[in-house]
C-alpha cells in the first residue's frame, strides 16, 4: 500500500456532501479529518472557519455537488476562499460527482453551459487541481486549465460482477441512450463484451422527463445477461424504461450499473419495482438509508480516492489507477 | 416620469427571488418581463433557457441573493452565462438584497470574505453593471471594478415617517450595535437627529447567536421616540433586545427600520412579540404571506429601480436619487 | 433574403485557407472582400497588413483550420492581433472548419486538450464571437465563454437526399463508430429514419490509424441503403471500411456523408475505389482540383454562412437557421 | 524567541519609507538587509537595481505607503516588478502603512475607490502577501485575493497604558467620530473599558477638511481618563478638537492614541498645543526629527513585524499574533 | 478642419501635469474641458471627484507622466478608476509624453522593465485607448494589448526647419547616441538628409550620468548644418558634448531637436551656454516660465492630438497624420 | 563544471525543431532526454503524447520557433498545454531562436505586433520562464510579465575571432543597417573596436525584400578587418550587400556574425558567392547538411545552453553568463 508523504504537511477536509466516504479515505490515508466549522444560518447563508492552521499545507478538499447542489456548490467555493486567504500551499479539491456535468453543451439556442460555469467558478476561486470521477463526458476535463485527474469506477464493477460470475460469453453491455454508447463501451472493452443500444427514439436532455415511450434495442441481446451502464442514476426512469425494453427483446436478466446514484424524486420505488435483477452503484454520493433498498448494491471508491490523494501527494504517476 | 429610450433594445428578466418586485419594477417601466424557463429538478440542479432573443440587447435581470441564498445566487449566474452565451450586448445585474454581505471581512483568522467571493462570482461570469441598495458596509462596493450603482432607501424611510409625523425634536435614531453606526448616521443626518447607540458588549458577528444579554445605550434616549435603524433584519432578536434597552433606558416609543427583510428562523414571532411599534422595511426581499405580521410596514422601492434602471439606461445621472 | 444593415460599418476579410468560400460569401452579402497584404516568407514567417481602416467596424474574418492547419491558425491569431490594435469594433471569427476539434479530451494519461487550447489562442488574442460548423463534439462550445454560433450543415445534406429520392423506408443512417452516435442520431431524426452503428472493436483516436479490421454492424441494414454519416472525413479508410462491412451486412447502397472534407493522404484513392456510391460533404474546407473525384459530391455552405453573419449582425435570432 | 528556518533562502529589502523600521526589523530575524540601488532622477523618475541573487529566495520586502505616498507606491511597485523579473520564488510585501486606505468606497457619486486601486495595481504586479497593520477598515482586506495577514497594534497600546497604570475603572475608550467606532471597540475591549463616541455632526470625509466645530459626545466620560483611539493621525485637528470636547463634557485627562501617525501640514504644532497630555504613536510611519514633539510617545512595530514574517516563513499561525 | 461628431457624447478631462496644452486642444476641438475637483491633501495622497456626469460618454484624458512623474501617473489611474466607476463608456487616455519610457528592457540583471509596469498599470485599470507622440522605442507599443496610436512629432520640426531655410544639401542629421539611430533616421528621411552618428564610447542607460568623454562623430559633418535630433532632451548634457563634438569634426551650426523637453536639473544652463544655436522642442510637457531660455524654441503638438482626438472619435483612419 | 541539483526532479524534453542541440545539452547537463510520442498526421494536425511521468517535475523544453515558424511554435504550445495537464511543477522553455522576433512593433499602420503575440500565446499558456538568446530587440523581453533569461552569444564569437588572431587594431565591427547599431555596438565593446555602419538609405523591413541598392558607410574601414554583426542572417542578400560596400570603401577582409542562421531561399549560394571570408554563426536553429556550405562556421550554444538551465535549477545567479 502506497504511503503518503510528509504528512505532517497535508491537510484533509470534509464538507457537508459526503462525511462518510471522506471519512474512510482519511481513515485509509491514516490522517485525521482537519476541524472546520461549517454553520448554515437560518436564512441560508454558509458560514465556515477553519479551526487549525493550514499555511503551507497541501489540502485537499472532498465534497460531491450532489442534491444540494447550490449550497453544496457554494460550500466548496467558500470554503477554497479561506483557504485560499489562510496560505494554504495548495487547494486540491476531490469532487467524486461533479454536478451539472449533464450541461455540458448548448443543446438548445439561449441555454447556459453550466458545467463550463462550475469549471469557471472553480478556476476563479484558485484552486490548483480536481480530482473527480466519471465525468458525464471527457470534454468536460477541458473546461479547466489547472490539473483534471479523471478517475474511473470500472475497474469496481468489473470486480463485481466478475465475483458474482456473471462475466460470460453471454454477458452484453448496453448503452441506455445513443449518447451513452462512449461511455458503455469503456465498460465493455474492460469486460470483453458485445455493446447493445437502445435507441430512444425522443431527443431527451434530462432523465426527468423521459416519457414511457416505445423503446428500440440496436443489437444481439436474446437470452443473454444484459448490463446496463450509465454514469448517472437519477430518477430511474431511464434504467426501468431499458430493463423493460431489454426484456421485450428476449434478455435473460437486466442488471443496472451507474456511478452516480442521484436517486431523485422517486427514483427508489421506480428501481425497485423495476424488471432489474440489481442496481450497482458506487457511493461517489451519499445516500441516506430511506433512499437504499433491496436491489441496491453500493460499491466504495474510498480505495480508489485514497490511493489517488496518496499517489497525487507524492507525485507519483496516477495512470496505472485508470486500469486497475 | 422619466421614459426609457430605444425601449425595443431591452429586456428585462425576472429570476425566482422577488418576482412581484420584478413586475412591479417591469410594469413602472412600461415593458413586460421577457420570457426564460427555470426548471429547478428534483436533484436541486436548475436548468434556464431563455426564450426570446437578447442578440444586442441591453438585459436587466433582477434577483435578490435572498433565502433560499445559494440556489439563487447559482439561479444568477446561470442566467448570466446564458444571457453572455446568447449575445446579450449588455449584461445588468439588479441585486435588490446583495445575500452574504455581512461577510466582507476576516473577523477572525481563518476566514473567507464570502462578500467578496459573490463579486468575484459576478465578475467572472462578465456582468456589466450591478445595482444594489443599501450595502451592509460601502465598502463592499470596492469589491467590483466593474460599475455599482448604489441605492439607498433612505429617502422611502424618511417619507414614511414624515407623513407618520414623527420626526420631530423628540426622536432619535439609534444603532443598534456600533458595526451600524455608519448607516444609522445616514438616516440621522437625512432627518436631522441625534443618534444614539446601543453598546452591545459581546462582539457578535452573526444576529443569529446575538445571547440575550443585558445592553447599554450611548446617548440620550429618555422620553424620545426611537427609531432603531440597519441595514438588515434577519432573526429580529437585535431589534427586539434593542427595543428592549431602549425601553429600560427611558425611550417612550421604539419604531424598527431596516431595509432588507431577511427575517429567519422564528424571526415573525419575536418581532411581533417585541417592543417595538412597528418594524419598518421595505420589498428588497419578497415576503410569503406568512412572514407578514400586524407590527410590519413594507415599503416598495420598485420605484426607486425603476427610475435608476431608466437613468441607466438612458445614460442620465442617478447621483439625485441617492437624495430623494 | 436578409439584408445587412449599417454596410458601411462591416468589413469582411479572407485569410488564405479558403478564399472561394469567403468570396461567395461576400457575394452573397453584397460586400466586397476587405483588403489585407498577407506575405509569408521563405522562412516560413507571416506578415499581415491591413490595407483598409477598420477602425470602429464590425469586422468579419473567414479562416478554416484545415491543412495547413498551424499556418491557417497562426495567419488568423496574427490578423486578429493586427486587427484589435487597429481599432476594430468587434472582431468575429468565421471558422467553417475548426482543426484541432477532434483532440477534445484526454483519452490517455499526459495528453494534451488541444481543441481547448485552439480556443484559449483565440479568446487570449480577444476576439468577440466564433461562428463555426459542426464541431467534433457540441461540448467544444463549452471551451469558449465567449458567443459561439454553431451552425449546422445536416439541413443541406437532408435537402441532397431529398432530391435524390433517396430518404424513404428503406433508409437508414449509419454512424461509423460509437463515438459519431450523437452526430448521426441527429440527421437521422431530421430524415425520420431508423440508425445503426458500426461498431468497431478498436479504440481508435484517429482515423488516420485505423486497421482494415473486421467490423460488426448493431442494428438492422439488410437490404436498406445506408447513409454513413461522420462530421469529418479525414484518410477515408472509415469511410471505405463502413462501407465494406455494410455491404457485407447486406445493405443495397451505401452513401457517405461528412460535412468536412479534410481528405488527407490517400483519401481521394481510397474512397474512389470504396463500395461507396457517392461521399456528400461540404466546402468548408477548400478542396484543390487534384482532391476531387467523381464519387465526390460536394454542397457549399456559403448561404448558411451569409445568412448567419447578416442575422448574427442585424441582432436576429439564428436559431431558425439550425433547423432549415 | 522564533527562529527563522532556511535563512540563506530569505531576502530582505528596505525601500526608502521608512529604513529604520526595516534595520530593526532585520536586526530582530537575525539577517542583512539585502542591498539594491534606488535612484531618484532629477526628473523624478526611479531606477531601482537589485544587487544580490533572489533567484528561487522568498522576499520580503518591507514599505509603508507614507508620504510621499505615489513615490513611495511606485518604489514598491518597481520593486516588485524587479523581482519578479529576477525569479524570486515568493514576494511578500510588508506594507506597515496603507496610504489611500481612507478612500475605501464611494462617499459621492463619480469618486474612485483608491484603496481598491492599490490592491489592483499590486495584484496585477503579482506579489504573492500582504502584511499590513490596522487597516483603516477590516473590509480592505476583502479588496485582495492573495493573503493578507493583517496585524494589530492594539497590544502595544495595552501594554503601555497597563504600564502607566491608565488602565482602571475610570478609563473609557473614546472613538473620535462614528465611523471609528469599530476600531476603538477593539481596543476597548482588550482593556475591557467603556465606549464612548464623538458625534461629529458634519460628515468629513477627510481629516484635513474638518472645521472647528462644536462636537457632541455620547456616553459618559465625566471625571474619567478618555483615551481618543484612531487608526490615523493627520491633521491632528480631530484629536485636538476631540480632546476639546471631551475636557468640555467633563473629561479629566485626556490621551490620544492612532496607529499611524501621518502628521501631515500643522500636524505637529496643532497636537503639542493641544488638551491632550500624550499623543501615543507607532513607527509605521518614519518620523523625521521635526515631528517628534514633547507630547508624542512613539511605540515601534518591529517586534510584531519581525514575528509575523519568522511565523510567515515558518509556516507558524500569526492569529495569536493578534491577540498579544 | 475635421469636426468632431456626436459631441454631446464627448468628455475632455485635463488632468495637472499639462493643463495648457489640454485648454488648447479643447479650444481647437470646439468643447470645453470637463469638471473634476482634483485635490492634494498635506500627506501626498491625491483625491479626484468628477463634477459632470460621464455615463455612456467617450472620454479622452490628457495627462504626461512629466515631473512629478509618479504622482502624475497615480492622479492618471486614479482618474481612470473613478471614470470606470463613474460608467463611462469608453476611456482613451492621450499621455503626450510616456514617463518611464526609457526603462524599456531589462540592460543589467535584477532591472526592471518599468516601461511595461506603466502599461500593465494602464491595463490593469482597463483603459480602452493610449494616445502618445514619439515613444523612446517603437516597442513599447507592443507593452501594451489595446489599441496604441502612436502619433510623430517629425513634421513639426521639418516644417520650422523649411521655413527657416535650413533644409538644403548641407544639411545632416545626427544621432546623439547609437540608441538614437532608428529615431534620428525617421527625420533624416522626411527631409531627405544624410545621417551621422555620435559614437558615445561610454555604454550610458541615463543622461543625466552621462560625464564628460570625448565623443567620436561617425559620418560626414564638415563645413555642414548639424540638426541633432533626439526624442528627449533631460539634462541636456548630451546635446551640449553632441554640439562640441560636431563643432570638433567641422559642423558650421548645430541645432537641437528633441519631442519632449524633460530639462531636468541644471538643462536651462547647460543648454543656454551650449554650442547650439537653438534647440527646438514641443510643449508635449509643460515648461514653466523659468524653464524657457533664448535659444529655446516651442512648437505645439495641440493642432496634432487635436486631429488625432477627434478622427478616433468619428473612427476615421489616423495613419495619414503620421506623415504631415 | 557546474552539477544539477536534485536531478531526478528534473524533466529535459527536446521538440522536432533542433534535436541535436537539445541532445548536446542533455549529455552535457548529465541527464537523458525525456520521451514524448510527437506524431504530425498528414492533415497537418500534431498529436503530442509525454511517455513518462511528469507529476511535480521541474521540466525544460528546447525548442526554436525556426522554420517550419508556425507549426514549431504550435508544437510548442501544445507541449506545455500537456505538461500543464499532466501536473508538472514548472514549465521551463528554452528557446534558443525565438521566431516573429523581428516584428516587434508597428512599423505601418494596421500592422500585428507578432512578437507579442508569441508572448502572449506563451503567458497563456502558462509557461513559468523562457530561456532565449540574442533577441531582435532587447525590448522584446519586456513583452512578459514571468522571468525571461536572456542569453548571449557575444562571448563565442569574441573567442572564436581571438582563436583565428582577427582582433587587433586593425579591426572594425559594422552595424549593416542603422536598426542593427545597439546589437553591433555591444560586440565592438567587448571587443574594444571602433564601429561603423551601413547606411541602407531604404527603410527596409524584411531581409527578404531588400534591393541591391547602393549602399553608404559611415565610419571608418579603410584597410580594415570588418566584422559584419547581425542577429539575424536570413536571405544573406543584406550580408552580401554589406561586405560590397565594405569592400568598395576599402575594406581589407569582410566577416559576417550572425546568432541565428535561418539561411532562408538563396542564403546559401548568395552568401557562398558573397566577399564575406567566412559567415561565422551559431546552432540555435539546426542546420541540416545542403544548408552548410564552404564558408559557413557554426558555433554551438550547447554550452552556454546547459550552464543557464543548470543554474537556474539551481538557484544559481545566471549574469555571470552574460559575460563569458
Amino acid at each position: 500500500m502506497t504511503q503518503i508523504k510528509n504528512a505532517q504537511n497535508v491537510r484533509l477536509f470534509a464538507l457537508n456532501s459526503n462525511y462518510p466516504l471522506a471519512e474512510a479515505i482519511a481513515e485509509k490515508i491514516g490522517l485525521p479529518l482537519s476541524k472546520a466549522s461549517d454553520n448554515h444560518f437560518a436564512d441560508g447563508e454558509i458560514k465556515i472557519t477553519i479551526d487549525e492552521s493550514v499555511r503551507g499545507c497541501e489540502v485537499y478538499v472532498i465534497q460531491s455537488v450532489s442534491d444540494p447542489v447550490n449550497t453544496n456548490l457554494m460550500e466548496l467555493l467558500i470554503m477554497v476562499d479561506a483557504l485560499r486567504r489562510a496560505s494554504a500551499a495548495k487547494i486540491n479539491v476531490v469532487m467524486p460527482y461533479y454536478g451539472y456535468a449533464r450541461q455540458d453543451r448548448k443543446a438548445r439556442s439561449r441555454e447556459p453551459i453550466t458545467a463550463k460555469l462550475v469549471a469557471n467558478l472553480l478556476e476563479m476561486d484558485k484552486i490548483d487541481r480536481l480530482v473527480t470521477i466519471d465525468l458525464h463526458a471527457a470534454q468536460v476535463q477541458g473546461f479547466f486549465d489547472i490539473p483534471v485527474d479523471h478517475l474511473q469506477a470500472t475497474s469496481l464493477f468489473a470486480n463485481y460482477f466478475n465475483k458474482q460470475g456473471l462475466i460470460n460469453d453471454d454477458t452484453v453491455v448496453v448503452a441506455p441512450d445513443h449518447a451513452g454508447v462512449s461511455f458503455a463501451r469503456k465498460f465493455a472493452e474492460r469486460i470483453k463484451a458485445p455493446i447493445a443500444i437502445i435507441d430512444n427514439r425522443a431527443d431527451e436532455v434530462r432523465e426527468q422527463t423521459v416519457q414511457e415511450v416505445p423503446e428500440y434495442v440496436i443489437g444481439d441481446v436474446k437470452g443473454k445477461t444484459a448490463l446496463v451502464v450509465d454514469d448517472i442514476v437519477d430518477t430511474g426512469v431511464r434504467m426501468k424504461l431499458s430493463a423493460q425494453a431489454l426484456k421485450k427483446f428476449g434478455a435473460k436478466d437486466v442488471y443496472g450499473v451507474a456511478t452516480h446514484a442521484v436517486l431523485s424524486g422517486n427514483a427508489v420505488q421506480t428501481l425497485q419495482n423495476s424488471q432489474l435483477e440489481k442496481l450497482v452503484v458506487t457511493d461517489t454520493i451519499h445516500l441516506p438509508e430511506e433512499k437504499k433498498f433491496d436491489k441496491l448494491v453500493q460499491l466504495s471508491v474510498a480505495d480508489l480516492l485514497k490511493e489517488a490523494i496518496v499517489r497525487i501527494h507524492n507525485h507519483q504517476s496516477i495512470d496505472t489507477l485508470f486500469n486497475r
